[in-house]
């Protein structure tokens, strides 16, 4: 007797329009292919998504094994071509977003585990969660030379922890130019590339910004992006202790503030859209 | 007492990549506005598709009651901006795939209404699927020069129904300047516009084809553009009676075929994705 596999359960959700496929795993049963990931992924043929969350019992991952104590659930994280990725600051919103909707966890304060270690996050019953991001990787500033078309202008290098060139400009909406990717002057300066923000401030904890992520090109938001600009801004322009910036994306409103100690939070929307099953034999086919 | 809204169900599904949300409505209640459909769409706050097929008994819409008789279901098809569409070649298979996959019609041929007028398909149990595509509205050839970056070339204009420009290159993966959508030398000519179809002859009765569609840019399939290049190929080659033509799509393969009828009929695959229901609430907030 042959049994059917089980069916794929999915969900669909979004933060500041970083949209995610979850896959809920309580057995650890899925082993999950670049091919398959990609096939989700893929906006035409598959779900679509810019990356897939999988949701695993920590225990039953032995990467992760040494969080198991402090985090129930694993946020695997998958790259839309199917790679593996360590964090991502929208993704871990609609994570932790999606544990308390299904009552994995319980509304308040919850911790998950990570590749870049375990993750803190405050999640109301409903609104806008808050995912603790840790500190910059590099606290001196660095500046490089950037162009775009139409524009040359100075940027300053932030880790947060990984790469972003922050740019200031005065008016985001009227440089048609910044749809192409900016250049380094010095490529050699950040040879692993690096992510680009344009920023306009509309006043002392407010700015608004553009983002350029490698390896893409522009996108509706960026956590870590968005984390960079706020870090560098509150440098910027004295703000004074446990700062709040509000960051208007292209995606929506993200807030970045500064604990008493000195970690920094993010908090934006989370959004689930939809939950449904994969067709029986269509995962198979991937 | 306050009844909760009854639960939005949906599926996706897809034709050589061109891609469907389908909601079921078998009580006609489900009253879409442009913004529902749009949001629907939407690729990062959304489900994400082309365009949305709902799938609702004839007899309970005015505008195509005429055909009830011969239709149970209507092909209600809108665009993915909301906008009223009267047909879609590879919505109708995927369409038709759904009715029988979901036993709201019997393997075979099925008929069901469309803003166009009433369609036939032949579904097998698994499989391809065709649909009946009706004869070119201009039998004529106009010939019109068009312009693409580093191209200067004459296409044909063919109505099937809409306008379709068919621009023969020597090959469709060499030119890069394809990616640039094409210009009518004299736009008078088809004064509400026109898609493209570059095509490059691998045989007699085969067929590689790119597509710019008017008002969207390349895209991966055009069901009436792929039958507007085979029909002419047809002219062209005299292939002789009930010619079959294998048009190669960016997204996959279709073939075009004539019937003894003078009927065109256009085969392919149509698939379903995944099955679920949206979020309580996340319909309403849109």
């Amino acid at each position: 007797m042959t049994v059917p596999p089980a069916p794929v359960v999915f969900s669909k959700g979004h933060g500041t329009g970083n949209d995610f496929v979850i896959l809920p795993d309580p057995q650890a049963a899925l082993d999950l292919s670049a091919a398959q990931v990609a096939a989700l992924c893929d906006r035409h043929f598959g779900i679509g998504a810019d990356g897939v969350l999988r949701v695993v019992p920590t225990r039953a991952v032995p990467e992760v094994q040494d969080q198991a104590d402090v985090a129930d659930w694993f946020m695997d994280y998958r790259n839309a071509d199917g790679s593996l990725a360590e964090m991502c600051g929208n993704g871990a919103r609609v994570f932790a977003r999606y544990l308390v909707q299904n009552e994995m966890a319980a509304p308040g304060r919850i911790t998950f585990a990570t590749r870049a270690g375990t993750l803190w996050a405050d999640v109301p019953i409903t609104g806008e969660v808050s995912v603790g991001m840790g500190t910059p990787a590099s606290a001196g500033l660095q500046a490089v030379a950037v162009s775009v078309p139409g524009l040359e202008a100075e940027g300053v290098a932030v880790h947060f922890p990984n790469p972003h060139v922050v740019i200031p400009v005065a008016d985001i909406d009227q440089a048609g130019e910044l749809r192409e990717s900016p250049q380094l002057a010095e490529p050699e300066l950040l040879p692993e590339g690096t992510n680009f923000e344009f920023v306009q401030v509309l006043s002392p904890g407010h700015v608004r910004i553009r983002i350029h992520e490698r390896g893409v090109g522009e996108t509706l938001a960026c956590g870590t992006g968005a984390c960079a600009v706020a870090w560098l801004h509150v440098q910027q322009m004295e703000l004074g202790p446990q700062p709040n910036v509000r960051v208007d994306l292209p995606g929506g409103v993200v807030t970045v503030s500064q604990l008493q100690s000195g970690e920094w939070v993010l908090t934006g929307p989370a959004e689930l859209v939809a939950t449904g099953v994969l067709e029986q034999g269509w995962w198979h086919a991937a």
